[in-house]
């Protein structure tokens, strides 16, 4: 396969600790390491959905000035939101937060943005993806059965769409499954192929 | 949680050979065994999708007759179709044939229907869900990699959304992932927990 075959030539790092966006990387076949540093993760109060992921996760990506110095590197950075009713929800800080969040996403469709920032030499693509989830009503019985099992305080929304909530209450997306997960995974093999295979 | 163990007060039996269904049903936490039984599959030409899955998946159920006469059995059937420009696509007979399937379907949006029959003593639950998923456009290349690397000759439209080519090839979709995959799983849940908790 010429363009996997292409990818293994180079040094790619994803900087990223989430384990989703490792497996997506490792499903699409993209050879790869991972790299964390810890990086601000501040933005202005109103700031447009698309702006707040493309400035973190170019934040993220200026956290390797020094790794980005070796001309085989390509350094991929990402950064997901999940925006309901025009507010951005972030990750919960306990478990009466976890279950608010979910009851306010509970019957309602929200959305999902990821930014993403490949640099490699002196280049940068910036891009990003949007999907729309739609939950089903839930009943307060299910969100609390889900956030003592998943405990998904890791997760902007409270809920990882590949866990058991995203099995029995979500009816519908419109968009990437993989953006939702924290990843737009085709977005990122085409820009690969672009930047390395041609 | 009392509707999972509301479940397992009952023999649910899943009437289908998909590894797709089965870890559908398992990740929802549905408690069930499977069955399969040799099904005819014929249809007429210029039916509707929705009346194809409709009367294919209650032709399967149809074949569990002493199954149903025992008051605790659950029989839940399925079929899955992939429609596209009107044209229904079925499972591919050989490499070549998966080639020209993948081909089509490259560069363009199809649909996917999923008819699903859920029968409990004199009751019939019957229902579908519909998807549509796009594909960017496959490299000749890409399409042959997938092929050798998947053989996916048990699957209608010659595709797994949840194998590498879901990864690297689609650039979204509209409705259920989870029928994509084969088993619109949130519609089961909500139907067995109104035919069997209420």
């Amino acid at each position: 396969m010429n363009f996997l075959d292409c990818f293994s030539r180079y040094d790619i790092i994803l900087a990223s600790q989430s384990p989703r966006r490792k497996a997506l990387m490792e499903a699409a076949g993209i050879p790869f390491r991972t790299m964390v540093r810890p990086t601000p993760e501040h933005f202005h109060d109103g700031m447009p959905p698309v702006e707040v992921v493309s400035l973190l996760c170019r934040e993220k990506a200026d956290c390797f000035p020094d790794e980005l110095k070796e001309p085989d590197v390509v350094l991929i950075t990402a950064d997901t939101i999940v925006v309901h009713d025009g507010q951005i929800i972030n990750k919960p800080a306990d478990a009466a937060h976890a279950f608010r969040m979910l009851s306010t996403l509970s019957g309602s469709t929200h959305e999902v943005y990821t930014g993403v920032c490949i640099r490699h030499r002196d280049k940068e693509i910036l891009f990003h993806d949007h999907s729309c989830v739609s939950f089903c009503r839930l009943d307060d019985e299910e969100i609390r059965h889900y956030i003592e099992q998943y405990a998904p305080y890791d997760k902007a929304g409270a809920y990882g769409i590949q866990e058991w909530i995203g099995y029995i209450g979500i009816t519908g997306i419109r968009g990437s499954y993989h953006n939702v997960m924290g990843l737009p995974v085709h977005k990122v093999y085409q820009a690969l192929k672009e930047l390395l295979c041609e």
